[in-house]
């Protein structure tokens, strides 16, 4: 570990992008500023990363975790349409966080950072007995009037998502099973890459809320199930979705894992950091089937009735239960 | 506890103010917004407090705690010479918390930024194993170029200090000797409350910020010594204090405590959250004596050597030696 604070806060300093051009004042005073364009307002998200919670040294590099604590605040950004400017990231070390660690957790911060042209401008660090948390401060810009909100779905419109689901919660089952210590296939690293390394979808929330093409979107942080009823919620609607839809790249199924497994993944598994949207019938013309390369797959649509239904292969239509990551769970 | 974090987020919603005016949607969706207004750039901080470290059960309450949490955020804002807007709070509560306990951190968080008119937009909360871990992230606004940062101190300028120090650890001293179990004196009721219940300088700060009279600033939160090196390491100075000018309310010493003991509280002890300020001696005649009840005391002098120097009561000059805290000392 670093000798003390002030040590630690001019290490960060020389590997820290400077402030330039709007960010006025980095690491090292009381507090950081920004100066926000005209006619734009301020977006800001926190996300906690927990040790044994959110990641363990088993499993995760100092690097991954680094990204991913970034990265789930700039899905948060992205799910509003927003444009990531700065982050902060308050970090309270363990007694027995090594000097390597930190660097491969800035490494992996800084790097996603610098990608998204994100500034680091400051944080908090601590030592703990306990375990390591990591608190990830986004702060982001959207034109006025054109943020993305949960709130803004009505019956009949269009439900989509970005990408694959599943993806992430596979890798981490495929990363916690040991037996399997041969070759893995291109898909199984794939799938570990999504979990390791997430991508957020910045630049699709900012064409979804800048061509006013989205009526509500929310990121799949917490898993399909879970985070489709938060955007039904707070729209005052229901949705159903088709379980022939529901985008996976797996398809077909290895071997060692059930259809049925695998549908609890694409449905309940969380940190794909995906994008879950509604459209009106009447701009679904403008979506298009691909946006950066990233698929955009229809997988239901918003219905009047406030429940969740799950249309099934066979054309059964089953009652879908939130049953993704709630932050209450124990850990 | 509450049984999910829906169920959290619903609760809190309810009891927090409702975003109104400039603040465009609170607790609930992706992330937060804020506008701001034009002329003016942003100013971010963000603080941890950790159970255990910042506080414990035995001397703390839980409303205790969340006005601490809060109140060294908002200390930073006014070090910067900003007006303090919006907070957002990510917590980390342990197992074994319990209802009341979070509802009595939420009361004496939430009673202090309705004072300071700051409106709680969002954060993140999860349960631990270990012990609570409170991110507190305080937003505020300052006209462009009116910022107070810690780097504008000049040989020659005055140093300031607000209020009275020490008077913190006076009181976390009086908290932990379990022997005085008797009735306390009117002083050190006093400095229990300064203890638990700190008072950032919000006003104080914008006050030297608008009328452009001081030219350095940071918050004693980490103790006289400490910050006032922070103060010159960024600035390029050394400094001089006087010992019989720093401001402390316990003089005559109580006799419990040794003149020693006393002026280690003011020289080192940390959370007065005053604010240490550089004023240019042509702008001294226009900074009064006091502000809105608080005492401004000069201390001493901004010096071109880069050491820090106290003068002892009998004139003799010593080195001053920064033994404040330090967020990586163990805990």
């Amino acid at each position: 570990m670093m000798r003390n604070e002030q040590e630690f806060v001019r290490w960060l300093k020389q590997i820290a992008p400077k402030p330039r051009g709007r960010l006025k004042l980095g690491i090292g005073d009381d507090a950081a500023m920004m100066a926000v364009s005209p006619g734009r307002d301020v977006i800001l998200t926190t996300d906690l990363t927990i040790e044994n919670v959110h990641f363990t040294h088993a499993l995760h590099s100092a690097r991954s975790v680094g990204h991913r604590a970034l990265a789930r605040s700039l899905s948060d950004i992205a799910a509003m349409g927003g444009e990531p400017r700065v982050a902060l990231v308050s970090i309270a070390l363990s007694e027995r966080t090594t000097a390597a660690w930190v660097k491969g957790f800035y490494s992996g911060f800084l790097a996603l950072a610098e990608r998204y042209r994100v500034a680091v401008i400051g944080g908090d660090t601590s030592v703990v007995k306990g375990t390591i948390l990591i608190d990830v401060i986004a702060v982001g810009e959207v034109p006025k009037g054109k943020e993305l909100r949960r709130s803004g779905a009505r019956p009949g419109d269009w439900i989509f998502v970005s990408g694959s689901l599943g993806l992430s919660s596979l890798g981490l089952t495929l990363l916690k099973s040991r037996t399997r210590r041969g070759r893995k296939s291109a898909e199984e690293k794939a799938a570990i890459r999504a979990h390791l390394y997430p991508e957020p979808r910045c630049a699709l929330g900012r064409f979804l809320s800048q061509e006013r093409i989205a009526s509500a979107a929310i990121d799949i942080s917490d898993g399909l199930s879970t985070d489709l009823q938060h955007l039904c919620e707070a729209s005052g609607t229901g949705a159903r979705i088709w379980e022939n839809s529901i985008p996976g790249p797996w398809w077909p199924v290895p071997s060692r894992f059930s259809p049925g497994e695998m549908l609890h993944f694409a449905l309940h598994g969380g940190e794909d950091y995906q994008l879950l949207f509604t459209v009106p019938p009447a701009k679904v013309p403008r979506l298009p089937r691909r946006f950066r390369g990233v698929e955009l797959q229809r997988i239901g649509e918003v219905t009047r009735p406030r429940k969740l239904h799950l249309v099934r292969e066979a054309g059964r239509e089953e009652t879908l239960s939130p049953a993704g990551w709630d932050h209450f769970r124990k850990p």
